[in-house]
């Protein structure tokens, strides 16, 4: 059963989850998932980077605070609070944290890397 | 192609999208997607219901604000600022607005229900 460590299989309590350091300045809590289906909020630093990389997950992101430079298959758009975007499987992305802020990221399926080993079982 | 109305394939600008009136005080703007993902920001105004309903779609949903009685499946929680939940495809959900607020409401597969005819092709 997924969500097998949790005392509900559906609530996410932000106050019960950990918030895991992923990068410089970059700090990660996941809020929700299942197979198909993850949300994860990010807290990003000023200046911290999420270097461009890609994987098989799409992704899509809400800005929730704060200001940042996000590059999606070599275009770069600058993104404030209330902007969102979509990033097909495989294409290259990456962000620059130009204001401290929050990033809500969601992939499909579950990013099953981000979890502890067992979690998902 | 998909977003083909859109400038960027990839990136939603806030100003630049619909907000949709969905129900009585639910506020909805689509804000990314693609077949298998889509993201929406849902201001509730207080006292506003989202009815108990079930989709074929998994949702997963993130607090961006106020306060919310979210029901999944039969159990019922109080939700605030930075909690998640995680709904699986077919089980009922709902929620009622306690405190006027913002969902994040992310959903596998896209909600092909929620674009204007003719968006998505």
């Amino acid at each position: 059963m997924y969500h097998a460590n949790r005392a509900s299989p559906a609530f996410v309590l932000a106050r019960e989850e950990d918030i895991e350091t992923v990068g410089e300045g970059i700090h990660r809590q996941i809020l929700g998932y299942g197979p198909d289906l993850m949300i994860c909020r990010v807290r990003f630093e000023k200046g911290a980077v999420g270097q461009v990389h890609a994987h098989p997950h799409s992704q899509s992101s809400y800005v929730e605070s704060g200001r940042f430079l996000v590059t999606i298959d070599g275009e770069e758009r600058e993104l404030s609070a209330g902007d969102g975007f979509y990033v097909a499987p495989q294409l290259d992305h990456g962000s620059v944290c130009l204001e401290p802020g929050v990033l809500i990221d969601t992939f499909s399926p579950a990013r099953e890397d981000f979890l502890p080993e067992g979690k998902s079982s």
